[in-house]
């Protein structure tokens, strides 16, 4: 049994005029900020006042990096080779690390968005393409990998530091991949199931899948979906439960 | 009379499947690369091949940051705010460096590209705010500001390491600023010529402006537009003009 | 004494996975919408379902353009020329009317929007270039010109159909400008207070600037914020009194 | 035998300071113009330019609408749903037309630009959702359709108006696709060649494959990739050929 977890959430997704998320309030739950990157969200002034939050709030910062498509908030596939993948990755890691630096922090992780990330969990070469470019920037950023999928693989071959990262609001399927959105009731906006679930995952090492059967997780961060009706009610739960099981809550590098 | 000078240039400037520029050609010839930063030019696979041209050239990299926009080339004023100019060009020197980074490479320095730039030159507050982006990424990151313009007293005001940037290329008018790229005859395309006014800041301190008169200037970089017809011509003059004169081409941040 | 007024509100300003406006509610009292066109704001699925929406409720569509910039929601001004201005307009009014076209709907109107709108207030060359733009387009789009500036002007100078603007929601100065939003108090939320304004400049053909003095206004829209606070609650009373007054409501264009 | 042809090329794909293409020259040779949008390629300076140059020359205008990734050419495919296909197409087209409609031209034509015309070569969904896009804005726009694939289908299923697509400088597959560009050899840069290529599909009605066998096509308009080496050479040659075998070249809507 763990007696510390990681919380991860995205943040910094607002861009101009546009506002997105309750980071401010959410800050006060995590201990590790996904920052957004100016590609499929943010833009520097986003970025600035995302990292000043993280510092304020005691929350470590990493890159969040996700496609050139604002569009479609990197929700979109695009067929990018695997350089252009890491120069994209590159260059956002650099972007959200002059912030971090501005602020005196250190870039933690790195952890990729939306579709690039569902792309990563299932195709090898670019989970190491996107490691590649962490490990371009530095050999002591580390990579948050989904649980159970090739990402881990790709992290290993490729030796970059990684953390392993499980759901607390998504439902599973057996083989460990998370069900669709698009499945109805697979996003899990009740606080006291994505609690239960929370701390199932961290005291006993497991998550029970939507057929009933155990699925073995690691767990090293929990990712909680800031946009998710409930978030809040979700991370103050997990919180509360966390705490009453002397479970301390400290960013992924620590 | 000095003994060494710095030669500049800007770099990095295609996107995509649009070429612009013969960096290779003009590596050659300089010792440190103004490298856009995927704004208003540039995308992270061209500033990946630039960088590691510029390496393989032992050429110095800095970042060349403009405004946010392509269509306009960085070359129409946007009514930013300071706190605007501040993060976006945080944002594209914390960009280049990564790539810097990658291939082992300080960032050596930075300089405003553009209406970005000619706004600098005019606008005491613009230019602090670019050695404040600067100075938040770094101490030790070189301001290179336009020679007897506002832009030095930004840079003695913000206390940033800065060199003063003189043109090979360009008409001086009486007060020592550019005469406008609109004067037919105010780019110098003739390699003789744009030489001699080279040898001539460089060895005897002053340029000599339209109207005949001199102008004081404290050269330690040299620009040469890449754009100018017959760049590779005027650089390989001053370079045969600066060896014959003894006077050795060093990137500024050494 | 006018017996008809039309009310023109901005619309269709999300992009993407950002949501802004409540442009389902606001066009239950509006006659005319001023569509975003994928520029500053909105993009060809919100522009699709905007003038869907506008159709189920009757309203007529005109093209809001705006800057090439996004991020500042084409609320900073850029040193574009009046060649790049009338075609970067041109190019929007065609994108929307696609969209119009294929709900079977006429191309109203064109008002320009954020900092170009700002700027045609008060430069006549811009002002006539952004008539140019809707000339070239059709002899039939009417432009939006904000009433008693020198849009008139440029619009008579043109010959372009044109309706004269007020606005029910901001504070005007004496010389009929209005007050800048940055002053406290420039934007009008109390919903009987910006009735109150909407009602005598319709029925008395004048509005009280901030010092009490009447300025004389030549209502023929009027336009209403949608993001102001209270917008739904203003638009509700202006149709109140509008219909206690037996002033009808209709598009500018019928 | 036919006694008449098309030829239609790429047009229009500068974009600000970036220059691609020797419009000027090709136009020369052709009957159709092919015109980039904006998305993937293209500016309205540029989109002014070349409608006003089209028209100088004779030329027939079509839109030549592209995913939104100005930084991949449109050349990556990206997974977009059908209807934002058909509102990013409908969009596009609206653009372009403006322009048309400036010049006192028709729009012709619709042709989708590379990835996005690639997916539609083996996607009856997506070429359905391209026709819809044109349908919506006109019954009287022609889909370009790239001969013997799944577009033929589509267009026949939507009742659009279209015209089968040959290519004079491309090898064939004994299936009638085209042989990948990463073949080399697969452009075919040898005016002879290219020309005795297309007036066999002209007067014989076949192509002969790379494996030497026949591939019958139906050819209503021959397209020339304006960006292969000795594309003017190409189309002198064609023409040359095609006078000779009094082949008249008109636009395809005549």
């Amino acid at each position: 049994m763990l007696d510390r977890i990681d919380i991860n959430c995205d943040m910094g997704e607002s861009f101009g005029a546009y506002k997105l998320g309750r980071d401010q309030e959410l800050m006060n739950y995590i201990s590790s900020a996904n920052i957004a990157c100016g590609w499929h969200a943010g833009d520097p002034t986003v970025m600035d006042q995302t990292v000043r939050l993280a510092k304020e709030n005691g929350v470590a910062v990493g890159a969040h990096p996700g496609y050139p498509d604002l569009m479609g908030f990197g929700r979109r596939r695009m067929d990018l080779t695997l350089s252009e993948i890491e120069n994209y990755i590159l260059y956002q890691i650099g972007a959200l690390h002059a912030f971090a630096k501005a602020y005196g922090l250190p870039l933690q992780h790195v952890k990729a968005h939306g579709a690039l990330g569902n792309l990563a969990f299932v195709n090898l070469e670019v989970s190491k393409a996107i490691a590649r470019a962490a490990l371009r920037f530095s050999k002591e950023l580390i990579l948050v990998v989904y649980s159970g999928t090739i990402m881990v693989q790709a992290a290993k071959e490729t030796a970059i530091p990684f953390v392993e990262e499980v759901y607390a609001d998504r439902v599973y399927n057996p083989d460990g991949t998370l069900q669709s959105r698009k499945v109805v009731g697979s996003v899990i906006d009740d606080p006291d199931k994505a609690a239960r679930q929370a701390l199932t995952i961290i005291r006993e090492g497991y998550v029970t899948a939507h057929d009933g059967s155990k699925v073995k997780v690691k767990p090293e961060t929990l990712c909680v979906h800031g946009d998710t009706p409930g978030a809040v009610a979700i991370l103050q739960r997990i919180r509360g439960e966390l705490k009453k099981a002397s479970i301390s809550v400290k960013p992924m590098g620590q």
